[in-house]
């Protein structure tokens, strides 16, 4: 008889489902996409996704007793039963997502976590964090998640709000109103659009030069101009480091990582980010913590399925 | 045979040693103290603790073979293996407290662990906390410190530094100086200290009728003149409960606890001190981390022992 030597990872989110066959050393074996089917309540989502692998299993011959399980994460926050209450990008109520993926699946192990901490355990497993155990993960994107990994394990937090970053209040200065109803989370100046916020505002005041058009700026137009040289660019990009900076020096106080690693769309940005947020940081950071390290997530969309393969190792 | 049923729990300070006797359900069942010698490089003190758990093993007829183990804290960052690089408070250098008490007391498990951190498992085991699993304590005394436990472990952090929240920068207003060097640490304004310091700035420039006489300032006469009735000591209170419910507030969106729990001599100003900081934290605060509780430690200076003790349940 073989031993277990398959995962699955799924990434489940509003418009795919983004499937991965793992070693259980976290080589990928294969990845497929199949479409998130979101009418009659996203009734049909998981009897795809289970369809979908036992294909899978069929097409390579795997047996059911070489595969570790399957982990999934979902967009909502998941208990640590594998359970969620709602899940609106997926049109779901309350989900036993375990038994109800599990029974499917002929009683294949089944975990479920949610989105933002599988990538940040992703990364951790294979990515910018490879090699340590305990990880913050920061993912600047439309909006600004995270994940919290202590001694190689998903803080999901007592209501699920475990990495839950983007809603710190860091931002005194600004305080721009977030779409929590809060203002001054890190979410409204360091995510995508607002960078963009943090744009307008030195282009509305800015006298010098620059190649910066309000209205027609993107996260993307601002790192290129940094790039470029521009000085408007430079100002902003300090302001959205020392905010970023500052808030990571703050959750070092709480949770004391070995490595921060940022990811998301805004990260794109690349080395010149990360040396601008280091700067920021080492201003604010706890003497004890001065030097940890802050680089680039390295899985890009695969963190989530990577992560989620993960789970079932523990 | 007896069944392993008794536990050790020694609080190591640096004037004296609290050491108490526990059974494994986490009742005290006697306590001491010894001094600490701190000379000759504080080499008396593991002897010390070894003589007096045998004695009273001894004494009470309890065998080898009934003790669980030995926990111990210590005022300085401790690593995962229970060593220690330095500890200025005992005059040591690197130890390596578990195999060196270990040895001393002839085989029997020992831990160890940074002070702080174990009166915040203390006090999930048996105080305010007593029930949860994830606590985050900060304790407010000459100092800010405090601990994080997730799934009933503390997070010790990479560099040692896991729940040193007194030094997360959350004050941006007064920007006072801190012993770590950096500007605006939670300890700059919370502490015992930093209560007096945000005093002073209120009767500086206060124009209203108050008790209070600068120079003349502790903690305890601020709180004592807010229960009174003086309104310049509310205002001074609201500014400190804002600024620590701000805190508190991030600090949930990082590892998102079932409660906080709130130590330390500021503490014994009471249920006023929760009140008011619980009021900060609800505006502040993440939506789904809104009702988390704010409760006060219960164990006072036995804190540690207790979580010395529980250490060696793991």
């Amino acid at each position: 008889m073989a031993a277990n030597q398959y995962l699955f990872g799924i990434d489940l989110g509003g418009t795919t489902v983004k499937c991965g066959l793992f070693s259980k050393e976290g080589e990928i074996i294969e990845k497929w996409e199949i479409r998130t089917r979101k009418e009659n309540n996203g009734s049909q989502i998981l009897p795809d996704i289970a369809a979908a692998i036992l294909n899978k299993m069929e097409q390579r011959g795997i047996g059911r007793d070489e595969v570790i399980g399957v982990g999934i994460d979902v967009p909502g926050p998941v208990n640590e039963n594998s359970e969620i209450a709602v899940a609106v990008n997926l049109n779901w109520g309350y989900k036993d997502i375990k038994k109800e993926l599990g029974d499917l699946l002929g009683g294949i192990k089944v975990k479920a976590v949610n989105d933002a901490n599988a990538a940040a355990l992703g990364e951790m497993w294979r990515g910018g964090g490879k090699g340590c155990k305990d990880v913050v993960m920061v993912t600047l994107g439309t909006g600004v998640g995270g994940g919290i990994i202590v001694n190689g394990k998903i803080v999901a937090g007592a209501h699920g709000a475990g990495g839950e970053v983007g809603h710190a209040y860091i931002d005194h200065v600004n305080r721009l109103l977030c779409n929590c109803g809060n203002r001054g989370c890190l979410e409204t100046v360091t995510s995508a659009t607002g960078v963009v916020h943090l744009a307008d505002k030195y282009l509305e005041s800015a006298n010098k030069k620059t190649v910066l058009k309000k209205g027609r700026i993107t996260c993307k137009t601002v790192f290129d101009a940094l790039k470029a040289g521009d000085e408007v660019a430079a100002e902003i990009v300090a302001e959205f480091a020392d905010i970023l900076g500052r808030a990571l020096a703050v959750f070092a106080c709480v949770v004391d990582p070995e490595v921060f690693v940022i990811g998301g769309g805004v990260s794109n940005a690349g080395q010149v980010l990360i040396d601008a947020v280091t700067e920021g940081y080492k201003r604010y950071a706890f003497v004890t913590c001065q030097n940890t390290p802050i680089v680039l997530a390295t899985l890009g969309n695969d963190a989530g399925m990577y992560g989620s393969a993960r789970l079932m190792l523990d």
